[in-house]
């Protein structure tokens, strides 16, 4: 089945206990598709500016992206700085937005087709233009954040909430829940969310793992715990995209493929947060990724 | 199997986002005390004043609480009242050791042949002197705070490793594992604990669950999502009874089995924070309890 993204390209310069790395390759469009293209080939649909280097685009494409969606603008590729203090919470240092400020997602001619699609986080007027280009898609997953949520820019809650009400399944962390729902309980707040559309609502929780609310009850999935993690940047975009992949690669969505694929979301993501930027995806495989999946098991197997 | 607790027993005065309560029945022996209950006969040993009402006597004892140890003496009971801003940590806003400042752990006829031990988070030189008076234990758990970690009583850290290189198993949270180890991985934080002694070190993590580090690996228990947490006081404390109660119980220490009891602690302590002090307790039976473990199971099941 085909999986469509869109979302940012850009570049990160990122501080963590373990280091500092500047201009390495980051956005939410790159995580996802480098993290889902494990399972199924990838669709992007993204922009960069022209001081992009044709070699990140070759590495995408080496992978089983389809870059026909990624345009180049004169200018300057999105850029973001930040620091993490604590593993489980970024500090945004600066933001230079540069040719994403005047992002028009354009479907290429056959994405339209899509049979899943992942709207990564960027401004929901977009996310609901995807939407329209898309003839029949089989599930659509919406990611957002708290700038949207919170009403920053007047009117983009209004489209946040309409476009969500067209969405299946809806990645939040913790505090994105509580403000959209307006409930502190974790459990009510998911509940409020699936009444505002989507049928299946994950909540990220970091280093915690993931609730998964769905028509069948709830799903916990862990994080792996880690003896060592270097840089937790791009980790609910990997987690989405070994979610959507799974899901993608199986090209069902009942409840129990949905669990498998939340575990080969969080296994996915444990990957990334070993290295900086996309480094330890390169030299990931499909056995390094089954093997992980049975520690999963055997980390929650209760006995009989 | 015989269980033995030494801990506190206490008046709580709680305030939560749900209410206030003053004066409810509260300490870490008499949760955790409770808490077994529903698996095993449980013996008890703390100290009262003799303000404390014989009516909270006799329902422990209708409980299976055998109160043989816990003395009466001149002088107020243990007073403690906090606040909780965040369910995940209480703000203490008052302590009174009352008759608990001069508590000397006293273990009555018969309970020094006790087969499983929980030390309830008080002074390690009271902890050690209560493992000097148990002749052949199968297994001791411990329980301890940041307080004795950080030294605030000079020499109480040293009594503190120094019993915990006696003990089969340490319940901490993620910040006194940091404190204790030095590191602010878990995984590396557990690790070096475990190399202290005890072979089980379980971290716990309040509405994230608890991880349980031992000899076969890391067992992830969540905690059940709940629609209403009311009062988290004593949860720990009930885990840790759920927890010892279940294994004194079965009689076994294996892998496995220590796997089915942190389950049982993680259910017990679900129920004790859907009220205020031990109130949901009062009306809680077997029935309920392995309707909710089964819950558990379907909670973290991945589908082959």
């Amino acid at each position: 089945m085909s999986l469509l993204v869109v979302g940012s390209v850009a570049f990160d310069t990122v501080e963590t206990h373990a280091g500092r790395r500047e201009d390495v390759l980051g956005g939410s469009a790159t995580f996802f598709s480098t993290a889902a293209s494990f399972f199924v080939p990838v669709r992007l649909v993204a922009v960069v500016g022209d001081d992009f280097p044709e070699s990140h685009i070759t590495e995408l494409q080496s992978r089983g992206v389809d870059t026909a969606g990624l345009q180049t603008q004169p200018g300057k590729t999105f850029r973001w700085e930040g620091r993490y203090d604590d593993l489980n919470e970024a500090t945004t240092l600066d933001t230079q937005l540069n040719v994403f400020e005047h992002f028009k997602p354009q479907l290429p001619p056959g994405f339209e087709d899509s049979d899943y699609v992942f709207l990564a986080n960027i401004d929901p007027v977009l996310q609901g233009q995807v939407l329209d280009q898309i003839r029949n898609p089989r599930l659509v997953a919406l990611d957002t954040m708290n700038f949207w949520i919170q009403d920053v820019i007047p009117g983009k809650l209004e489209a946040l909430k309409a476009v969500i009400a067209r969405v299946d399944l809806l990645f939040v962390n913790d505090k994105e829940a509580q403000l959209l729902s307006g409930e502190d309980n974790v459990v009510l707040a998911a509940e409020k969310i699936r009444e505002m559309g989507p049928k299946t609502v994950v909540i990220k929780r970091g280093e915690f793992g993931a609730l998964i609310f769905g028509e069948n009850g709830i799903f916990a999935v862990p994080a792996m715990p880690l003896e060592r993690v270097v840089d937790p940047t791009g980790a609910g975009d990997s987690f989405a995209g070994g979610f959507l992949g799974f899901l993608a690669a199986s090209g069902r969505n009942d409840a129990d493929t949905l669990r498998r694929a939340a575990v080969a979301g969080s296994v996915t993501a444990s990957f990334v947060v070993e290295d900086f930027s996309l480094d330890r995806l390169k030299t990931l495989d499909k056995g390094q990724i089954s093997e992980r999946y049975s520690a999963f098991r055997d980390l929650v197997r209760i006995p009989e």
